[in-house]
């Protein structure tokens, strides 16, 4: 039986679960297995179980873990006083990023989590509302400092995470546009057309 | 056994195309069964496939409804000489109202149409492929003619694309934003940010 491999900094359970997120993410959260999981990590079952309880509880993982950085992300953003605009223009960067860098797990948390037990699954749609209307308010902010243009900050906010949510599409083109040129190319389309 | 009922101007096959569009976005392509089609419409099995010949010919009579639709809207405004900007704002708009107004038949040929069966699946995909392209086309004759930014015609296609898609979210929301004020703002943020 051999070990779990780890690279520097990254704690086994870590390893595990971005494994997990790339399984579930091809595979589907249903008819993905922790034998499968075990042996792409080349390892056997039972010492997987050594580090995680279930494939459920290595789900919530997952999704609360990409749940907090959205969430500890938007507070900061929040905190920083950079202004309406620079302020949502981090947020949108983020969202481009996560979606770039860490597309499994974000894949997995978007769209396996209605496969998530209670309480967990509730305790999820609950953070993900509060997000959007935190998001909401943000842009009403910039609205009333006119700083944005007057159109409804929902309709606004279902723009900006839609169109970052559709990156999975840029995943699966041959021929990617390079990420910097990308990030740069969304982020002038969506903020110039909010901004007054 | 009682007959299919259809609306004035609609043809029974328009009408079972309609209802399967439903069931299909409800229950996925793969579950639900044409027993259970024929029982929401009120008929036997067999009289279904007197105007219908298999399920499979059901999805493909869905997908190559709406691709045909959005193909046909293009070819229309490609050749109205509108100039960049309308055009390609005519084709958002078209895009948002079936997304608001054939939301079964359009969700169908975006998440169900991987179950269509050779040469559907290519030809589909084929006609997807040929419609982005014209859209990147006629963005790019908009950068050209410095109507639009110069930003990367792949990205704002993309960004255009994944908004209208995003659609999904608002049909889900319970405190929807008003049609018209949704495709008003929709316009203005997407539009705007792509217009110099």
């Amino acid at each position: 039986m051999s070990k779990i491999v780890t690279a520097k900094n990254t704690s086994k359970k870590d390893a595990i679960i971005l494994r997990a997120s790339g399984l579930f993410k091809n595979k589907g959260y249903n008819a993905a297995s922790m034998r499968e999981l075990a042996e792409s990590l080349g390892v056997e079952a039972p010492s997987l179980y050594n580090h995680i309880g279930s494939k459920s509880e290595l789900l919530q993982a997952i999704c609360f873990k990409v749940a907090e950085e959205f969430t500890s992300q938007l507070h900061q953003a929040e905190i920083s006083h950079k202004g309406s605009q620079a302020t949502v223009e981090a947020i949108i960067r983020f969202h481009i990023r996560m979606m770039v860098e860490h597309y499994d797990e974000v894949f997995v948390a978007n769209h396996e989590w209605k496969h998530l037990k209670e309480p967990y699954l509730s305790d999820f749609l609950n953070q993900r509302r509060t997000y959007e209307k935190k998001l909401v308010a943000l842009v009403e902010k910039g609205i009333t400092e006119r700083v944005f243009r007057n159109i409804n900050p929902y309709v606004v906010v279902l723009n900006l995470l839609s169109a970052v949510r559709g990156l999975e599409f840029w995943h699966r083109h041959k021929n990617k546009v390079d990420t910097q040129e990308l990030e740069e190319d969304m982020v002038t389309h969506l903020l110039t057309g909010m901004v007054n």
